[in-house]
């Protein structure tokens, strides 16, 4: 983490106050972070307490400046106040790729999250060293980098989809390669860098696909929608929102906007519905869908429900930078 | 509640869109009458799905007008592009109040929440007919009504604490009541208009003083303090937030600013602190300590915990409109 630098800059802009937001993996630091900004920046440091999920989730602050820690800035949104302070991890051996290779078709779409990002020449040097072609797919404006995939954004895949016959993510956890897997019909082999784990992404697209067409079915009967907006400036969906509640009244159902910060189902429980539609962060409905007491779809998955669409590949609802953000924060 | 009223006003300043606030208790009927506005305003609505937990919390929304439903306003923050729509309870019979003439010692102070303000006349008239002289406490800026009770705001029982010998809060709930128990010292009796139960809350402010007491002494060696500070327009403290960071340091402890908008312990855990300091709802140290895994203290609390103040009477930390709203929303 570029520190110095962080702290360079609050210099270099005149800063007295700072804001600090961190990811929920990094709570544990935050507050001996904050402590060594304060003492060597001689500025007043405020930790935002709210749960950050990425470069979509800044929160207003009473600061001259916002560093957000551990994520890439979104370039399209421009955001003038906020330093983007990454939390690249040191490269480990890359022996743990020696098991991907049997799985493996080239070429290969190489993904990775920001966090393993400044290892990409490494992997990619790695497996054309043993016979590989690979692919890095460019960004669109909603990404900072080649190759870097976003969980509402998987354009680094979708865009080499044709070129490639089989993609390799790179990191922890199937979340992100899950999102490339629901949106292409390529193999998609997942590598972990610190467990060695090596796995294939197509028995969780079945069971994900499975639960999808499950909770269309359910609210293919629904008469009442809640309709989520979140006011977080990446996610801020209000003309789509307002497209959904249109499209549910030609279809002679109902649907309500329901205008959050934070998407929690503690927040839901209660209303009247019978199924939501999330315009917010796409991918609440696929990976949080057991929290909700209800039905949650996506606005694509919505169009299948009322049969407006037919159910063939699936479509990853996301937020790219064809997505305009809003002129100001709602 | 004055629904036609609301939808008139709507019409009259040529609404588009309407945001709706509601508190927890009333989500159940949240849809409906958004489905009421909508159709005989014919405008477009739009649901705060964000707990709601007084005039104190109106979040921004994208819409001509915010309507809040539940709550009186305070009428020194002076929000014009909100218009609090208040849900009056029924007057039900006052046989209830007779269990309480035992205990109550004239003159009495009476006093209630805006649920039942009403009913002040006819509570007044019942127990001026018994015998019992009345005193009703004007409010302050941030009370709507005289005999009006907040749980940050206790004005209108302190005002009057000279004059009265009892104190007599008629409603729901011991939250109420139990801010006037801790900050005076005459008996406080509480009498329930829908359960007949009528108590005295001598019990429940000997064990709050209690807890509040092993709090104070457990936070008394802390070294490092979040101060919690919320963004709720009429809960931002950030200048007493500060006051209490400088005194911290002054103290050689360490403060750090804890910026949130809704305050719960599932976004404060993990955070390397030894105990809390909210500058935010005065309430929530003294009613949700329990779900706190470190102790959390009010500024005032904390000048006793390090030793700036006795322990004497106690000091229930208060919002009131001696403190001045921000010029703008944080």
């Amino acid at each position: 983490m570029d520190l110095d630098g962080a702290i360079a800059e609050l210099r270099t802009r005149g800063c007295k106050t700072v804001g600090l937001q961190y990811p929920d993996g990094m709570r544990l630091q935050a507050i001996d972070l904050a402590e060594e900004i304060e003492r060597r920046a001689g500025i007043t440091a405020m930790v935002s307490a709210e749960p950050t999920f990425g470069a979509c989730d800044v929160p207003r602050m009473p600061v001259d400046l916002i560093i957000q820690i551990g994520h890439a800035p979104m370039p399209y949104l421009n955001l003038r106040d906020v330093l983007f302070l990454e939390a690249p991890m040191a490269l480990p051996s890359l022996d743990f790729l020696e098991d991907t290779l049997p799985l493996l078709e080239g070429p290969v779409g190489l993904l990775t999250t920001v966090q393993h990002i400044s290892w990409l020449d490494d992997l990619q040097e790695y497996l054309i060293a043993r016979g590989l072609e690979v692919i890095v797919g460019e960004p669109d404006g909603r990404i900072a980098y080649a190759g870097q995939l976003l969980g509402c954004d998987v354009h680094t895949a979708r865009c080499v989809e044709q070129d490639v016959n089989s993609f390799l993510y790179v990191g922890t956890g199937d979340f992100h390669p899950l999102g490339v897997a629901l949106s292409t019909d390529k193999r998609v082999i997942a590598a972990d860098p610190f467990t060695g784990e090596v796995r294939d992404l197509a028995n969780l697209k079945d069971t994900v696909l499975r639960q999808r067409f499950a909770a269309i079915t359910a609210a293919s009967d629904a008469r009442r929608f809640g309709i989520i907006v979140s006011r977080k400036l990446g996610q801020y969906r209000m003309g789509l929102a307002l497209e959904v509640k249109r499209l549910l009244e030609s279809e002679g159902r109902k649907g309500y906007l329901l205008l959050m910060d934070f998407v929690g189902p503690e927040f839901l429980r209660g209303y009247r519905v019978d199924a939501f539609v999330n315009t917010a962060c796409p991918r609440i409905a696929i990976d949080d869908s057991a929290q909700y007491d209800k039905p949650m779809l996506t606005p694509k998955e919505l169009e299948i429900a009322l049969e407006r669409k037919e159910w063939g590949r699936y479509e990853l609802d996301e937020i790219t930078s064809s997505h305009a953000p809003p002129a100001s924060r709602a």
